[in-house]
């Protein structure tokens, strides 16, 4: 389905576990690292696993760089290698190149540099864990966009045996349930008539504010 | 609305940014760090900063680490600091431990000496980035459990002026549009008579399988 | 006599020390550290010398580790090797697995993930050497169980000449007179009427409190 | 009831094992290290616990080691520390010199320096454990002498229910039985008449070709 | 005569010459290095030496670099520091930050952050080295611009004895003598019937190539 | 027309420019460095690239320095190594030897055992920049002698439509216009009717006394 | 009896024998070192013992090394350290300048720098150690000159019982017995009637070539 | 003439000298080192060079250190690898073994474990210094035991145009002079006729007292 050229330069925990991930997926990737022992470790998940010093042009265009389409930097705590690698990659003409920043100066020279993407997975995960953890019975908490998140709340026994129509949170709270979760499975279309049982985990859509207000009313 | 005392052990990128988002979201958090820069960097963000070396238990002690709700274990690199902290910590009675792992061993060994939750932030990054970048339109993916998943799809041209109704999808392919995404708005509780523009993001939840259907069925 | 197949992890001086015994009494053993001087300096003794580094799944297979019975972990300052390795040698299914700690947390972790047995010979040595030296008259103190030790005394002026029937320490004291060592041979089944030189060594088992008691009494 | 006064210098696993003891004894002992994390470590077990460079005769005269009656060098990896001290020691006229040595050569020169006694605790729990192991029913063994063991070993069913002077040891092997452990308790003055149960531990002690010729007959 | 703020941030070889060119020259300058010994150095030239880490934004401010009209960044080897630092001068809205570079890449990533000028005062100062050397009468060579260059060769026999209009090399060759060097006179405005002696070096402004001609002429 | 050897010792920047400006130049160079990979970094510009020892008499030898001609010592930072090597230079013969000098006491030890040329790039580059910049209207400033100096100066209102005759600064001030650039060229020889024009910028030559007495002038 | 000031740069292990033995002949000296732990140790024996950095210009202005008379530069491995220090000392006006080097090229850089005397303590010990060995019968064997050494050997029994006009040695070999040594004494003038006796030691001096032949002829 | 194998362990300056002084002797001789670069160094010196670590027993017998008749330890700062290679060599039945030691412990364990001869270059050679340097008019100071030295001084006024029967000093002071140098030349048996000119050094052997009332009354 997918014939785009995957290159990901540097195999630490972010660089590997994409390459790894890819290749679940069935997708060709590119891994590269200065670390002979990193290449070996990942050589069986990718196309091709080259031993290379990501900051010399030639070795890159050995290495064949002109054919990728999307390239990702994930030199960790290397800013030098970091920033040098994507400049590098942008200069030689790569489509997409995504860079993983340790910082906030280091995300705005990748900027600067025109790295398409810059990525902070550390940061990402703290904020959708520290939302997480706040109310007791939030499950899960995912940020959609600056104002709008999906959020999983175990139903409080305020809730129990009231249908979707009963609640009506969309008119009353302007976020909207959009999944129940029993056991493994996954209501994704719940009918107005569903009831909501003890236990039930809620997928509520909406504005921040609003799921605020459903659950200090209570919900 | 939250009596819970937090602590994060280890102020690296996880641990830091832990800290910058309790803080932001009004919450009470100590903070702990072998080094005297860390604790300097993250002390305008917690309600205690302390440089300790978190693998001592009279330091634990003396930090009064009893009263500590839910604790964070997040070094990174040294395996030997986060295994011995987390056991300490759950030895002293730590009702919630959460540590960060480096990979499959360490977080075996998390499990084995009873840390509730290991977490890993690359790797979730790195699934959540590689699925986003398989097919052009996706825009985002979220795992929401093993089997399900909620996915952001730019609309096809094919979909454009239909309607919900016209696009029946919760009965064609088991899975349903939950929201609309129109710049920066997004429409959670869409009508059913809601026509699908040309630029529409749209937020699609279901099991995986019945998602990738309906994507291979060119919608 | 013995079809067991035993492996040592870390050739430090307990590990090297294993291999050497178990050579000495002519049992098959396999030996496996990281270092190549090490591996070359125990291959005389060890059935199999392996340069490998033990916190690798990959490896430990390759090097047959499923066929071990009995596998000792000796690295002695590196925790996260102790740890991983005894982790993956559980999990591989090694029927019994001993490792050395270096501290109660160290032991802990151990006992945690599995391992049978954690051995500390300094803390042992210690042990026996301090109790060894708090009595004049004391040449040597082993413990048989946390209340029973067997500990070998220079028999008092106040003995000599008497019989051991004259004595009757297992009615008066509850401990007994189980050797009487005289010069380099050890009487181990002494008469009721042997009588007690100047200079011998009485091997004496008991109750920890009634040896002190015994003691006490000048004996 | 002991009014010596003992030194230990070099506070690692077997040093600060060996102040521990002491300390658990009620014995008074010096401590002394180069490293103030060790002394801070040791102190509460400590007499006095000195943060000192032991190779160095000013510190040590300071420290009053004139007054040591028995001291304990247990620099483990440090060669040069351990036998420049141990010869600054017996220079210094301290009666009893002991020293952890780390192989053969080191053991050689203490000899030489005069060092009274040396001790391998690594060595010794080898020895100790590998000898333990060869034999599924041996349960442990102790080295009483160069010819001489202690084992304790699990009566076969061979030996059930029968007396002491059925089997008659002493007189058919040359070894005897001197004790007879049931769960917790040891019986250490068994009567001839005591009949040996299933799951008994037999505590035996003689020459050690006599104990295997035992061992070899089933018994 | 001039109020303009210099600030020189690192101080190496070439930051250190020019707090001091800048002090001989009666202009104020802020010195900073992390390197107490540096600032020690330095001091007794800058107006202002700062111990401070250049990377930080707050140290930055209090250092009140916000008056700085004119900052250099001469972090050698340190490439992450010189990018960083000067990312966060122009973030601050220092109207000149003039930046020393390593190699083509870290150029390439200063002018893409927004440095006003980058210096490579080894390059230049090889440049002007090797043109100074190919032709054994040429004493020095200074690039005024790509394509002009000021040079200074030492007077042919050919030359000697003919008076500037003799030689009329401005229409002959396109190029033009400027000066002539006798001893440690400069004459600066020759006059056309000034003759040229033996020994006398002749300063020539020109085209490279019409310089060129001028010397393949065996002038 | 240059047959003559040169050889460069030590390729960081300095010395890595040196040798590809004579490479541009079409001279030949023998390039020497202890780094493997600063060899292959630059084994395309040399004549030959060897990876030696520079501080070895035999290794010297070898590599034929007896032909070479003229040498340069660029071991920035290892005193040690340039001393030595620029010793052994002169002591094998070599007519010209240049060095690069770290600081003052460098300077004068090179100088002692006979360095031809001592260098200083970075003091260079910072005399000339400094003098650069403390005039706005100056656009840079090189020494031609302690006393002369070549300057280029941004032509004032004061001067604009004046013709070189009206001016007559030679006469006025004793310094000469000797060029003027006008965007990307340069006149060379500038009749005295040239009319100066907004823009221009002024090459002018002279005892830096005179210059300065020109710019007090208001010119 | 001696007003000089001496000074002694660098403690090592010639630095410090030589701060001794001055103060064992009650000589005033000062001892300079980087190393606090350095001073500490021979501050008992040194006038003044400082914690500088030698290679510092104004660090020696301040210690007053302008009333130093004689200053020894004892860095033995610190090459860089020896040269500058023993340039900063000579240009500073030290009359005597002694310096010890490591090998030949050091040895000539001392020179050029214009240090007075330069030292080679192993060189010379290994000069004098070879020769003594080299002959069963000679004792020891002192350089005098590069002709002319004095050497002591062992009277061959050939010689035992002869007088010294017997022998008649000045006349027969160019050498001549200048001392006979008797167990701890020497006789330093013997009469020409001294007989030679069996385990005598002789004092020859002589030019080299003369001592040989009178050791081939088996005297 | 000399049979006898040496051997040099550890190539540093003093056994790196002592290994040239025997190659120029003529005298065959190993050299031992861990370093390659030594070995290389040396092997034109050796009979046998050969890299190996001396602290291991079959290496040395590998090595043929059974024929050894005299060797060096000169393993200036290792202590352990100087102590454990002596041992070794004695243990061996090396008949002389000589040893480099740093200090007093060093000297005294290197006796205690049978090392036949310590050696103190850098001492030596210090004590010497300091003793010629304490008279203006003494030009050099060897020891030749506790109480005698030779001493070369240069002849004051008061002795010139003297005899040597006029001076009588054999008398007087219980000293005697042994030779007169003159330029290059040294008299090695003076007639008692000899006149002292000016600028002679006498070279004076003696007890250290009669030597020092010989100087102190202006002689």
């Amino acid at each position: 389905m997918n014939k785009k050229q995957f290159a990901v330069f540097g195999l630490g925990r972010f660089g590997g576990s994409l390459v790894k991930e890819f290749h679940e997926l069935g997708i060709e990737v590119l891994a590269i690292d200065k670390s002979h022992e990193k290449i070996q470790q990942y050589a069986p998940y990718a196309t091709h696993a080259v031993k290379a010093n990501a900051v010399d042009e030639n070795a890159l265009k050995q290495f064949g760089v002109r054919n990728v389409d999307h390239a990702f930097v994930s030199f960790g705590d290397d800013l030098e290698a970091s920033i040098l690698t994507s400049l590098l990659l942008k200069e030689l003409g790569v489509p997409k190149v995504w860079a993983k920043a340790q910082n906030d100066y280091h995300h705005k020279v990748l900027e600067k540099i025109g790295v398409d993407r810059v990525i902070h997975p550390e940061r990402d995960m703290a904020k959708r864990i520290s939302h997480h953890i706040i109310s007791e019975k939030m499950v899960d908490y995912i940020e959609l966009s600056k104002d709008y998140s999906l959020v999983e709340v175990v139903a409080t026994k305020k809730l129990c045996n009231k249908t979707l129509s009963d609640l009506n949170i969309a008119t009353k709270y302007g976020c909207n349930i959009v999944g129940i979760q029993r056991g493994e499975d996954i209501c994704v279309s719940p009918s107005v008539d569903e009831k909501i049982a003890l236990g039930d985990v809620l997928l509520i859509i909406g504005k921040n504010q609003d799921i605020i207000h459903f659950e200090e009313a209570g919900m």
